[in-house]
């Protein structure tokens, strides 16, 4: 052990996937003792090599750190690796991804039982981890003393950003991210069919897509500002009741085109309503009022 | 008539609501001699006050320029007010929001009586009209002599994009945007669904969002590309199977905050579709493929 690695927390991590094996290599790099844990064999091998201390079983991974970092497939996984473990005294952060309910009964636990938690939502992909230009982070949440206490440490893999003492807030921002990505994701899926057909260059069109999804995007300061003050007419450049006009136009090119319109109906027939609600004044943001069953 | 208005080209503007005005406006600055023509009365005064010579009818309005743009409500009011014109030797430019269809149809009707024409469509809202600095633009396609000819005085009002000789292009682009838009707004609405009854604070939500999606709006050049080549596994980091393993956490999330998945249903569905087929190394550039009937 060198000096440098002595001035560094020590860390356990359990779980070695395409994640796990990315976050590993980071905490190494910085010069970490790591201790590391797999379900299955193979995984831990090239880290040892790097200089990782492996472990024989989850009870001793836990054991050798006060800090244990979980990265493992699913919430069925952490609940099955954790069973018949004692956290007393530990600081757990579990990266895995979850619910935010399953995030706050995890945290619950965890405290029942003497331990600090944090849950985490990594957002990367493996090769972003220990690339600080690529702009990947992790949300953070729950006990505030355990990410002031371990914030260096959490940093050496991605960005940080915590937010908030809710265990559930880091899985919530997580997927809420993910569900608007999704839902782009759609829209431009919908968009490469409409053209697929036609004599346009896929990536001449990727451009003109690209530039005016990143000019749409500033909307969503608006519609914050909206829900903020609850006034869904303040700053409206092109009102409901316009936009709803539009629609046909949308699901009659798609029809000529022979595009489905599976991924563009949902969200129109939501404007429609809000409309029929007496809301063809206001932008779009009443739609967010909708969905809130 | 000054000097100035001597050299620019004389046109008519057929149409004054919020869109025509704002473009007749920017003419009328630039000094071009504008002929208008609105089916109701009150738009055209102002713009007689700024020097716009206002035709009784829509015949004398056509027979007044050269070129004649069309800035009206929809297709049916283009129809009406096309009915019985004698278009002969004329410029056509519509820039009322059509389908391709119906732009292909209107083009070919103006071929046959010796008219030129194009199709536009407007990327941009009455107050971007004017304001180059806005990113404002207009999407045009149809008669490339006719857009040689005239491209000085239609780039007054906003940028000009020519996307190609078939008349129907300008509105597949415009159409193919907007949808696009669309989805992202979809998947927008429901994330802040999902955050409004925490305690998270809106603005600072939308911050982390907008990076969010700025941050993946470049996958579209990776889709591009794979559209191009066909090879749907090129470049994949996240792939399919491990997205669909994703989506029960983004429905699961969406039920415990008390929120509808309309909107993520159908593109996770597709997703699943794709995945059922044999497709769970590639990426999630496959649902382009369903989505195309
Ligand atoms: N990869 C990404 O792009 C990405 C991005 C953001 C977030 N995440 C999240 O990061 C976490 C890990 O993802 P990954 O990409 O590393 O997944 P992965 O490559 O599939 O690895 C899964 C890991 O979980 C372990 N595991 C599975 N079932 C287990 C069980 N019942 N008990 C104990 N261990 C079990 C596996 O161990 P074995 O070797 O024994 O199978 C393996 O170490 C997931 O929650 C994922 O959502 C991943
Ligand atoms: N506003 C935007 O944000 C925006 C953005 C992009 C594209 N566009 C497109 O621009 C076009 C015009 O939009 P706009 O905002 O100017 O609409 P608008 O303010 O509602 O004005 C509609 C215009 O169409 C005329 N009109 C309606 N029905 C007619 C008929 N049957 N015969 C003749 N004239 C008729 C109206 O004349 P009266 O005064 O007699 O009613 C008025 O001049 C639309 O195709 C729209 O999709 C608008």
């Amino acid at each position: 052990m060198n000096d440098n690695a002595l001035e560094k927390t020590p860390l356990t991590l359990l779980g070695l996937g395409a994640m796990g094996t990315a976050l590993a290599r980071t905490w190494l790099d910085a010069g970490h003792p790591l201790t590391v844990w797999n379900r299955g064999p193979g995984r831990a091998e090239p880290l040892a090599a790097l200089g990782a201390r492996v472990a024989g079983s989850v009870t001793e991974a836990v054991a050798a750190s006060g800090l244990v970092v979980l990265c493992l497939l699913d919430d069925a996984s952490v609940d099955e690796t954790l069973d018949g473990v004692d956290p007393t005294g530990k600081d757990l952060v579990n990266l895995t991804t979850s619910t935010p309910a399953l995030a706050r009964s995890r945290a619950a636990w965890a405290h029942g039982r003497g331990a600090r938690f944090m849950d985490g939502g990594i957002m990367a992909v493996p090769p972003m981890i220990g690339v600080p230009a690529s702009g990947g982070y992790i949300f953070y949440s729950g006990s505030r003393a355990l990410f002031d206490a371990h914030r260096d440490t959490l940093a050496v893999p991605a960005g940080t950003s915590y937010v908030g003492e809710d265990a559930g807030s880091a899985a919530l921002h997580d997927v809420a991210l993910l569900s608007a990505m999704t839902g782009m994701f759609g829209g431009v899926s919908h968009a490469f069919a409409l053209v697929r057909k036609e004599d346009i260059e896929p990536a001449a069109f990727a451009r003109l897509l690209a530039d005016w999804l990143v000019a749409m995007v500033p909307s969503v300061h608006l519609m914050a500002s909206q829900l903020a003050d609850g006034d869904y007419t303040r700053g409206v450049v092109s009102n409901l009741a316009m936009q709803v006009a539009g629609s046909p136009t949308l699901l009659r090119t798609a029809e000529e085109q022979g595009v489905s319109t599976e991924l563009l109906t949902p969200y129109l027939s939501l404007m429609e309503r809000r409309l029929a609600q007496g809301h063809g004044h206001e932008g779009t943001t009443g739609v967010v009022d909708l969905l809130a069953r």
